[in-house]
């Protein structure tokens, strides 16, 4: 009789592929949402663990400690006055869920919104977990088309238009209006309004996802879609964010700002028994003094790190790549000519050490983003991110022929 | 133009109700799974706080930290240890993938392997939030009746044969070998090994739930059926355990123990960018030196507690409150007389500020729980324990007659 379970005849069916074993991170790392290690503010952390662990370090011993499933109290005050104060947001502590990362509220989101054959529309360059989640959920992704300041509402009223005649209702709009992902676009007030009206116009809510939005040069942006919204009475909203770019993405704290007949939807299928409550309690100690002056070093740290790609990009490949200086973020998208397929790209260069993230799985649809990439620059240092960016031109020379000159060759 | 979307038609169909408001915990808390306040480890969890951050704090600027997707590698490393010594299992730190509570293990295990249709096995009396997991799935649970030593094997081998005659091969079966949830009993070696045979006779894994495992009062426990099976070269079991119930709930960490095919597979659904990294670097750090120092000592005082209820029921309800005095963990499963219906004891008793689970919501059937519930006594102390028994008495005495003499009136 054999032991062993033959486990091809008892998975499930679509399962993605099996995952690899972890290898390390690469030499030159640019993809992954990583933020730069010298940002970490250890001590304030210690600082922050010692007082409120002292202070209520036994509540540990309840599930969602004595502040229910929505989150660490404190941590959600804090997140009220913070949303007020930088996305004219007026809210209360009840009106958020404290989430596993905004992951876990991308899931929640489309796990209350979506089933299979529905249709969703997103910017046309977006988050790649975000179009994948989606789709995971059976759903339609249409997307829309983006220029410098973000979503292009023409296209979008084109896009709503056109699904009407066809009779498609589209469950939701998804957009990350503040420091775009990919792009790195901040979406003006006057388009936020005219999204609001378009969302009203059909009926169709708004997903606003604010993860990177504490991460402005200026340190202002316009306020949210959702403080907007709420100015006019409205409920056509649900906004998502995150302390995973301001703060650490290793603490997988993200939150959800909704109506209660939403978000008590959001709650009945957030069945984890709570998110980790030691990472909210010391969020939202180390917050309530230090979030304000962390941001703004952070926000300088990582202008440092974008100017020395930006240099380097412009050294190695000269004109030969399109890229806009980003007003925040931690990313930047880079068009590089037609001649160059950066899934090829990203595999040539991969096998070197250099990890970048190729344009069609940060887009709706491959094509548009054949010849485009994300690199991410908080993590690498300086100098790795100067050898990185000469590395991927010397591959993608040898690959492409592009830049021109290769930068090992030439110079 | 409406600013208001009606969201009752954009909401996914058959989702669970909206969650209500959180108002507190009850007065009398006998649900929930949680801990003594009184056992957690503040002043160690400051100290280890304090060396882990001090020491490799900068890596929480990364997602996993420096360990990647499996969790954070020390803390793999304990566990993979603290598994040899306590459950006779040999793995390495690489056979193990880190959950966001055992709840997450559930959850992943059930995603690569449930389809609605598929038939699952589980001890007749199971942990509800098991059972739901697997019919939100859309899975049958067929039930299998246990003993005061745990599932019956002879029960288990009929259900398998019947099925098979229907042409159904279960999923998996899922167990709570080492203090069954609720009946508290300890699966003896034998009727693990006779489960093994079961499991390579029908091809059927075993899903294996360790998490109350570390609170066995004499701290012996039979080895994991995960450890009987490797030790025949097989690959029959998946075993999930949780730090929930040693340490405390409120950090939500969990493991998953599987071969490589079957973590593998885990591993590519699990996509919420790691469980929280603090958290588990608190465990780990902590871990080390006090964990079983700590159960020793959280296990004194479970027993205090449970002896304080098992001594409150006797006095309140005499001899029509069965039960027997379990081995282990934080609940006690308790059989009334039949005429009552523990739930609607269990709506009287809520109304009055007493939280009781009542016995349908722990079983794969209604019917043989009708009157039996479950009370955890591990979170309120002892004169609450004794005052809420008292409470339940007198509620359960005025809605049923039981027990005969209402303990408020006669004593």
């Amino acid at each position: 009789m054999s032991v062993a379970i033959d486990y091809a005849a008892v998975l499930a069916p679509n399962l993605p592929g099996p995952a690899g074993r972890f290898g390390g991170f690469p030499r030159y790392n640019f993809v992954g949402g990583h933020n730069a290690p010298e940002s970490i503010q250890v001590d304030g952390f210690i600082a922050a663990v010692q007082r409120v662990l002292a202070r209520e370090g036994s509540t540990l011993a309840t599930y969602g400690l004595e502040s229910g499933p929505q989150g660490y109290r404190p941590l959600r005050e804090f997140l009220a006055e913070k949303l007020k104060r930088d996305a004219g947001i007026v809210c209360a502590a009840d009106d958020l869920l404290i989430t596993s990362g905004s992951l876990q509220g991308l899931d929640l989101v489309n796990e209350i919104l979506l089933q299979p054959g529905d249709t969703v529309i997103a910017e046309l360059f977006s988050y790649g977990g975000a179009i994948s989640r989606m789709r995971k959920k059976g759903a339609k992704v249409v997307g829309v088309p983006l220029d410098e300041h973000g979503l292009r509402m023409d296209a979008l009223a084109e896009t709503l238009a056109k699904l009407r005649t066809k009779g498609i209702a589209p469950k939701y709009i998804y957009t990350i209006p503040t420091v775009q992902n990919p792009t790195g676009s901040i979406l003006p007030e006057d388009r936020r309004r005219e999204m609001l009206r378009l969302s009203a116009e059909y009926g169709v809510p708004i997903f606003e996802d604010e993860c990177y939005s504490d991460l402005v040069w200026s340190g202002e942006r316009p306020p949210a879609l959702y403080a907007l919204d709420r100015a006019e009475g409205g409920n056509r909203v649900i906004h998502i964010g995150s302390f995973s770019k301001s703060i650490a993405p290793a603490l997988r704290i993200g939150y959800i700002l909704a109506d209660w007949p939403i978000l008590s939807r959001l709650l009945a299928v957030k069945t984890d028994g709570g998110s980790g409550a030691l990472e909210q309690m010391v969020l939202a100690e180390f917050c309530r003094d230090s979030f304000q002056g962390h941001v703004t070093e952070l926000n300088g740290l990582l202008q440092t790190k974008l100017d020395a790609l930006l240099d380097a990009l412009s050294e190695q490949f000269g004109t030969e790549a399109e890229f806009s200086r980003p007003p925040g973020g931690i990313f930047l998208w880079v068009k590089l000519p037609e001649r160059v397929d950066t899934l090829a790209l990203y595999k040539a260069a991969a096998a070197e050490g250099v990890a970048i993230n190729p344009g069609p799985e940060w887009s709706v649809e491959a094509a548009p983003a054949a010849s485009s990439l994300r690199l991410c620059f908080a993590n690498p240092d300086v100098a790795t991110i100067r050898e990185g960016v000469a590395k991927l031109a010397e591959i993608c020379h040898r690959e492409f022929g592009v830049p021109a000159r290769g930068a090992n060759v030439d110079r």
